[in-house]
């Protein structure tokens, strides 16, 4: 029997988490795993639940709304893979790791696409029978590109777009066109070394460590909610090229930790932070 | 006002955690922060609950046990700090760290007093004005000599027995006297290098990484539940004794990890292992 | 111009980097990197140099052995991708992370073939071109399968043998053919867990770090010298198979960067050790 | 016999470490450890030589000078404790490291006095017998502030002054007095969350990893040649006050690396990096 998910969030208040479980102990479904977490800047209350059982969504889901305040707002959905689009430019190491997820059904979601602003990656994704759109940007105004991007990532109707090493820009009005649906690997250790060329920049500041970020993009550029961050030593030996590749196997392993977390649905998007259930 | 725990754990069934929340909610409790888990091969349930609220514990455990099956476990007690006994050898580097944690309050305990087998130590512990007993083994069998420690550990009537590098053989008598109270800090990572000289023995092996293992004491040497570890990268120019060297950071900070989990209740020990809600 | 790669190793005496360096010097050879140890328990001295320039190997050769005592190991050659044949079984993910750099030419080798106890792995060896080759095991007695597997290797003459998660022990005898050539992943950090399904080891044990090891194998299983390791945590929520889903990326990070290692020549054996210039 | 240590470096060209060495071994005297290093970016050389044997200091640094170009810089000492001053505020942690390894003869420096702009540690101190001077700031202006702590340090001629969570900020023309001395403990991961109270900063940006930084102290804040890094976990229910205690064991090992480094000559200032033979 599938399990269940439910994302409840709400102002914090007494009483919440024996509402809910009483609602699931009563339709006799068995709690598998259990969340709460209360956010005390805000007091605001987050819970995840994993439940399986046999059940009637639309009746649990109506006991739920009555036997909670009405500011609360619940998710419920039976657990199943994500449907996405992944952008890449010329990169392969993150988007090679995807590819061979999926491929053996352990990505937690389904690759319906992948976009490049380049055509170089085009036989590593032929390798895999997923569908590639090549979207030069030479010639092409910003404004062009991201609709014929957006026109070509609606068709699929993608729950989630993996921004798997796209060296573009995005636009904040693009961006807001997919709220805490687009998921980016950021090439360093986020705050530190915002924006183009952070192993540069870590090479030139003499860094120890570096590091990689995933975080969901909002419209100011490396500044959206992280999910998941990892680092490894670096020392006087490494130029910027050299820590960059040594950089590439923590972008891979950092990239598929969020998205596994994001598609599970563990991850709440709370203000520019993110609560996890991991 | 200060926080209580409760702690519960029983064979899992369903509308446990809604038995619990509602007597709390009915009692007015507000929940700080709650942990469920399910261990699966024995199907046990654990709960860790911490709530604030004005509070007649009596009447609480009173009406939780109604509330909830007969072979269910309940702990219900208000946060404070618990007593302890340290026991040291030669080695200073966890002891001190312990001595300056409590001296500055950060321990979560209050230190009665420090027994060794050596009188080396003993300037260290007065700088805190510590009580410090020296009971040498030179020249007792093991017996007398666990027995005199057990007659002074017995007069401070501890919580937890800290071996912070203890580097004499428990026997099992001793260990059965206090169950699940002795932690020992293992200067290797565990189940590695079981026994003596694991640095001496690392070294032997060309490890690549050493580490430290906090674990409960039983009657199997380096056997007990593990509470915590933590591990640090070595190489070949690295000597058994600088080996060691570079361990002691990690067993300090491994140890100072583990205690405070325990005192702070969030410990459960379950067969040869622990369930801990950090 | 390509870079070469001495290695020498002796007895440790003085004056040994003075006559090495100097007949580079009147060579007209350009130093990128020089690395030495000396091993104090054997008192064995290990070098290795990096240099460019034009360089008459065989008159470079001669011009070392003059200089040096007559017991120094010499090992003198231009930097070049090493040739390589890959053992597999069921598991893709460290033989898929190998297949991707190769195609990229990140791996500092070549693989000739990949040779497997399965036919499950096929489908993704074709995808990357290279040649697939089952040996099933079934009513085959060990040393006929044994026999065979060598044949095939053999005729692609490698220099190195990756065991890219390949369930099979192999025997003393086979090992014995390829000494210092066979590189394995172990899935656990050795020694702790030696043997099969170390994680499952690892969840009986209730450790709260998993981790895995590279080594070469010589006729002890899991015994060989160990050239990387790396660790993640874990805690009481992962059962056997989460861990062992939580330590493939482990794996697939300490295999590529032991391979990394070898293939560039920076590692020798010393008895059951290694010594790394990285 | 105690060790010897040669630290040189110049604009690179063949034959230095030859014409090194070569002066070692007419001298008779056996190199223990050996590092060499070249910064492509200046193509800049850098070596440090640890070496034993009768030595006459002098005449041995006549003859480096002889056989080496005449911009190489040359430094030549014994091995041997050095000698520190160490600035604190109000937290413990790092000065109760210090102090306790001081204690155990295991700093590598002579602690000769800490000073301090609060009464708040005095305590501390006393327990182990260093001076402490206390110089509050309150109703002086920095100057005045800074002339006196300049006086104070200055009476211990101090080869490295530490700054162990000293929370006030140094003008450029104190700092200009002692360049490449002054060593400070930054509780963040820089380039991350310049400034003050970076924890709080990372609270705020939801990272999902905190750090420390120990780097040399120059005229801008917070930049100067970072020695030593590290890093540890946090998540979203950690605030910022947790974060910091969090953040204190990796700021007390970060500092005892770094100082442990530097103490051991094995540190090189060029520009604003640093070059560590470890």
């Amino acid at each position: 029997m599938a399990a269940h998910i439910l994302l409840i969030h709400c102002p914090d208040r007494p009483g919440l988490i024996a509402a809910v479980t009483g609602v699931l102990f009563q339709h006799q479904l068995n709690i598998i795993s259990n969340g709460e977490f209360v956010e005390r800047t805000h007091n605001h209350f987050f819970m995840r639940t994993e439940f399986s059982g046999a059940v009637d969504l639309v009746h649990l889901e109506k006991d739920l709304r009555e036997a909670l305040p009405t500011d609360v707002i619940i998710r419920l959905s039976a657990q199943r893979n994500k449907e996405i689009v992944v952008l890449a430019s010329k990169e392969h190491h993150c988007l090679a790791d995807l590819l061979v997820r999926h491929y053996y059904g352990e990505l937690g979601a389904t690759i319906k696409a992948v976009i490049s602003n380049h055509p170089l990656l085009e036989p590593l994704v032929k390798k895999f029978d997923i569908p590639f759109i090549c979207l030069p940007h030479d010639g092409v105004d910003r404004n062009q590109h991201e609709n014929s991007l957006a026109k070509h990532i609606d068709q699929f109707q993608p729950e989630f777009i993996v921004l798997a090493k796209y060296m573009r820009i995005l636009s904040a009005g693009f961006v807001a066109r997919y709220p805490n649906q687009i998921i980016n690997i950021h090439h360093s250790f986020l705050p530190a070394f915002v924006g183009a060329k952070p192993y540069a920049q870590a090479y030139e500041r003499g860094v120890k460590i570096i590091g990689a970020t995933a975080h969901f993009v909002n419209d100011n550029l490396d500044e959206g909610p992280i999910i998941a961050q990892n680092v490894i030593p670096v020392n006087h030996t490494h130029n910027a090229k050299e820590m960059a590749q040594a950089g590439r196997n923590v972008e891979q392993i950092v990239l598929a930790n969020a998205l596994g977390l994001v598609f599970d649905e563990r991850v709440f998007v709370h203000g520019n932070k993110t609560i996890i259930f991991d």
